[in-house]
């Protein structure tokens, strides 16, 4: 079956769902996007999805194409049009295309929104269960981290290396310190059950389900500290974790061959997968 | 008139030449790029491009989707079918497009293969007599610039920010010292008559006009030293100037607001710009 996605205002069979080759996404990479879990056919932390979007767009400086509400309409109506219950819907906003190919922005020009669905069983992912290996990688991208663009290379060629060590995900590393995963931001829990992931900057995406899971676990009282950490004392941690929009909490259970704990999935990972999912399920729109 | 573009295997109008939204160079920037210039209907140095293409590929362990020689070929018919005489010809090399939008490489998959020519009059620009200001801002890129990626947002914001100072381009610093530009290699000649351009590295494309230009400078006795320097060393040179496929080599004769030598384009400046030209027709193809 042909799935149904957005183009510029229309929906249409993905597989004629095309961009023009001079679009400055396809040209520059000169674009933003982001991606929204769906359980239930209900959006998930949608709203901060938005909210991300529309300041990543601002830091280069390209106008919304639909307003936040209109944007969320267009993502409600490809989930029904697709009958997706679980998986996720990918947006994205480019600057456009344009007949000249100047990389400063071309002026008068309509910028490109699209969206698809990808269905998946997101909540009952294997790896939910057992957890993924993680492998480290130096963090060679660009100052500009907190901008959710789509100049993805790096984290392409990150993720590879990850597939190809047979890990489900690689650590970034800059200065000797973990930045964040190729696609999720990095957690420990330490011996002295501090939860530690690094604090937003530059360095850094600021991650949704990140700040979701910071605030739900600040609510139950767990210690928290925003601040960079070591492979060592990552493997020094009693647990270690991912979170990203379409993993939730995912355990880490190994970083280059050595185990995290007892190299399981540890039970506070569990427990904040299970408050995170509530929460998700809870604020679903 | 609607010019032809080529796109996987067909030539099409270029207002009907698309590509996937699921396509990576759109959803990863995971493809590379090549812009060779065209006079008199024949490709400029187009063997130093392609073999430029062809190592960028292979550091992204992607495949050349056709022959080097069909590729040319292709080249070629394009700019035949528009009746190209004066411009350039883009070609770009993408992962292509996988249902998946799984970050590592997908497999089974086809690269992507599209071109399109710009008619430009790039032998009398404007600019090749008067000269372009110059404007500095930080070097944000990846590690690894040396690859002529497609994901080049921090080239479109240095490129917007020359533009919205009034200059024609960014020289990109990083520790104090010149990179390149955002869109072309960084020259000066100093008062001692060295001609001045940072040696290749990870730390900046490996330019082809840059490299032609070194080589004709160096078969006429000028001395050539491959080093960085800094912005207040090429404000004490006695010119400076830029290179790229479709600039050649343009002075640059202002570099935040202060003067490079007389202010006005350098004789050597001139001279090389002579030569190239030269050189470009005598070797065209």
């Amino acid at each position: 079956m042909d799935p149904i996605a957005y183009v510029n205002g229309s929906f249409v069979p993905l597989s004629e769902a095309k961009v023009s080759i001079l679009d400055r996404g396809f040209l520059f990479a000169d674009g933003i996007y982001e991606v929204s879990a769906v359980l239930d056919g209900k959006l998930i932390d949608n709203a901060s999805h938005l909210a991300r979007l529309q300041r990543s767009l601002g830091e280069i400086a390209l106008e919304l194409p639909e307003s936040l509400e209109r944007i969320e309409e267009i993502q409600k109506e490809l989930i029904a049009r697709n009958e997706l219950t679980n998986g996720t819907v990918y947006l994205e906003v480019t600057r456009g295309a344009d007949r000249g190919r100047d990389f400063a922005f071309p002026k008068g020009v309509r910028p490109t929104l699209i969206m698809f669905t990808s269905a998946k069983d997101i909540i009952n992912a294997p790896s939910a269960k057992t957890g993924v290996a993680v492998i480290t990688v130096p963090d060679i991208r660009w100052t500009r981290r907190d901008i959710k663009s789509v100049a993805l290379l790096a984290q392409v060629l990150a993720k590879q290396a990850a597939a190809e060590a047979g890990a489900g995900e690689a650590w970034m590393i800059e200065n000797g310190l973990v930045t964040e995963g190729g696609s999720s931001s990095a957690f420990i829990l330490t011996q002295d059950d501090v939860l530690v992931t690094r604090h937003n900057s530059n360095e850094i995406l600021p991650g949704c389900t990140r700040k979701a899971v910071l605030k739900l676990a600040e609510e139950r009282q767990l210690r928290v500290e925003e601040r960079p950490f070591s492979i060592a004392e990552a493997l020094s941690a009693k647990e270690a974790f991912a979170t990203s929009a379409s993993l939730f909490v995912q355990a880490v259970i190994s970083i280059d061959g050595k185990p995290v704990g007892t190299g399981n999935p540890g039970p506070m990972t569990q427990r904040l997968r299970e408050i995170y999912v509530e929460f998700a399920r809870a604020t679903a729109v």
